[in-house]
């Protein structure tokens, strides 16, 4: 990952809180794609199961927008102010490949 | 989940070897969503989990239609050819989630 | 395009109020992308254009949903109960497409 | 649309060869939707429609995806470095909408 820009924000670039929300988030996640994983071993029908995968990839995106705002605000605003402009092209390529 | 369109294949409509394939599919995707909680509670650089979030969207999505393809194979077909019919709004409404 | 699957219903498969239907609805989205045309040309803000992309995405999408599911419930259940169930394979890949 | 933020760069914000390109874009797309219609109206096999229709879906991701670009290199930096980041929350608002 050499030539990254990386977020000069020292330490600890997310607050406390931020970092709480998402780990609540993103375990409900984990414990509902245990819970598909169950379903399949114990048969129930599909029909509820693809319902809940269209949930959890609901929830998934909804917390990826969530990091990106995050990133947005806190890493590619700081680098834009500094001039270093070429943050954008990076953020493009991670937006183009949220979207598709 | 009354008044629902039930499979009629008995006992266990999927087949082991399915199943396998599918445990073995979303233990991966478990453990990636595990692995982007714990890059947040490092501060790792955000750019670099985005494009984790993005690639266990896309494996989530393609567990996603191996099932789907699985359930209309099995199940659609068969109350299909049974003459339950109202069987395709079912689907229809179960793939216009995955979609969105 | 051979060794596709064709619909054996003959001469016109989809009702004419279907037709007319999916008519306005395209004619509807093409004044919207001849509309976002002329916004770049006029040098409208982007984010006005963008949200109005949006919008056709999405009424893209309806179309292709509406289109999918008149297919669903003429051909391929015609297909399915005439023993040729080949034609899932057909749309699974259809759907694949759509999802991505 | 009052309160909206706005791009400060005067006359043309784009370049005419940026606005000749999304022209030809749109223009193709324009025309891919029109070909649908006529393809549904003369019964032309569902599944090669839908084809299209996710390949149309797929080009006009594609032409957002290079307007939005257009947006943050231009507008959105200018924005930024101006002091003014409440851009970027109406800049994540459209995003999401692009997402979804």
């Amino acid at each position: 990952m050499k030539n990254k820009v990386h977020c000069h924000i020292e330490s600890s670039h997310h607050s406390e809180d931020f970092k709480a929300l998402m780990k609540n988030r993103l375990s409900r996640i984990e414990g509902q794609i245990r819970g598909i994983n169950r379903m399949i071993q114990e048969d129930v029908y599909c029909d509820e199961i693809l319902n809940q995968m269209a949930a959890v990839q609901s929830a998934l995106v909804s917390a990826g927008e969530k990091l990106l705002d995050a990133h947005i605000k806190n890493c590619v605003v700081e680098q834009i102010q500094g001039g270093r402009v070429e943050v954008v092209d990076e953020l493009m390529t991670t937006i183009k490949r949220l979207i598709r």
